[in-house]
């Protein structure tokens, strides 16, 4: 078996906590990293607090393969990320050369002000994620990769941080979406289960204007078993409602 | 002063983590809570395994003053929320009467198989919360609420949660939005941070086609200093730019 390949998301920011915000960043890289075969473990959103970050990134860099950070390394006093990272591996942080002239690409010289001087301090030993938005970078420093909380900038780092990451094998999936109410499946599904290890079976009820169903994923690595798999769960439940299965497995 | 209320988020659920699914109860429930004056400390999505969701839920519920669960309190194999909530408090879970009774307001008696009677598992000492939606009801132990994931029925759910929870003074805020780039401001509201400590001043970027700008949030709990603080802002940055503050502090 390959080694699993691990991720956390950790969250940085007073705003999503406080409901002014809602964020769509944890979503968009759950599903990025599924497509390359990471396994997201967990997901944590922490206030604009330095011992919180860093209590939070340590124990989850300890725990999974990586961690990526999203929030809290532009210009303002509130913008604590980028020191909280060096303070969590012991190492210090000053202004980074490289990032200085990632900045100076958009941000004519004299623009250039101590406020926005603050976002090329990177800890030191780390490596910048180049932004092709606003061009202030993120960076990764041994397994943490840092990015901003603005999504469409938050995207252009995924694109570069995804190259630079060990993927896995795909694990893929396949959804039969059904009318039928769950409560009158769950031992055909339990059985299912029970008789096949190596594909995880959910079963996600939804509840909409039609009434109630049940959305059945089926997930694993192998497609020929996930498709078995599926063919007796459509053949077990047929006689119970209507049964959409996906036409492709993905 | 008085004491401060908190509160923690766990997501449970494999579905969140995949992508596959994106969240939606998390910023919900956060907006929620911030109008009753509670404050959200943490959210935390954890994949569908005892021992993650039993290790979570003891960590939260001793760190914070509540704790709100999502998912995985449905009738299929992959709902096994009530009962790690069980073995974390060290109770037993039985089938609850009160519980299959609410189930037989909207399940024929006929229908309700053993799936189904897997919902109205309780654990011992525990309050049941009703559910209007589907009836099938979430439960609350010491600390501990417990909700169904499907926004419609965990909305539901919340309504009834937030009367029996203690409440705190509302955070009050009042947001200014304004075209000028965070960096241009940003000793300014540091400067006025570092001279109001009883206001929370956030400055939270955007991007869109119309450029850069920003919307600087002040938050507490006395909207007369919240008004002092947001007046200062918006004279010392009306040279800058243009700035929209919200008609009211709420």
């Amino acid at each position: 078996m390959s080694k699993e390949i691990t991720a956390g998301i950790l969250v940085i920011g007073d705003e999503i906590l406080s409901g002014r915000t809602k964020d769509k960043n944890i979503g968009y890289i759950a599903e990025c990293l599924t497509t390359v075969g990471i396994n997201l473990s967990e997901a944590r959103v922490v206030p604009d607090d330095e011992t919180r970050i860093i209590s939070a990134l340590n124990e989850m860099r300890n725990n999974y393969t990586y961690v990526l950070t999203t929030g809290g390394i532009g210009p303002t006093h509130d913008d604590i990320t980028a020191d909280c990272v060096a303070k969590a591996f012991g190492v210090e942080i000053s202004e980074n050369d490289e990032a200085i002239k990632m900045l100076l690409e958009r941000i004519p010289a004299a623009d250039l002000n101590e406020s926005r001087r603050r976002m090329a301090r990177i800890p030191h030993g780390a490596k910048l994620v180049e932004n092709k938005v606003s061009k202030a970078p993120g960076f990764q420093l041994g397994n943490v990769f840092v990015m901003a909380g603005v999504p469409s900038i938050m995207q252009a780092m995924l694109d570069v941080i995804i190259t630079r990451m060990e993927t896995g094998t795909k694990l893929l999936s396949c959804t039969i979406k059904t009318n039928i109410k769950e409560g009158d499946i769950a031992p055909i599904l339990r059985a299912i289960q029970e008789e096949n290890h190596s594909v995880t079976i959910g079963s996600y009820p939804f509840y909409n204007d039609t009434g109630f169903g049940a959305n059945v994923v089926c997930r694993g690595k192998d497609a020929s078993v996930i498709k078995k798999v599926c063919n007796e769960i459509v053949a077990r439940l047929s006689s119970y409602g209507k049964l959409e299965i996906d036409e492709e497995i993905k």
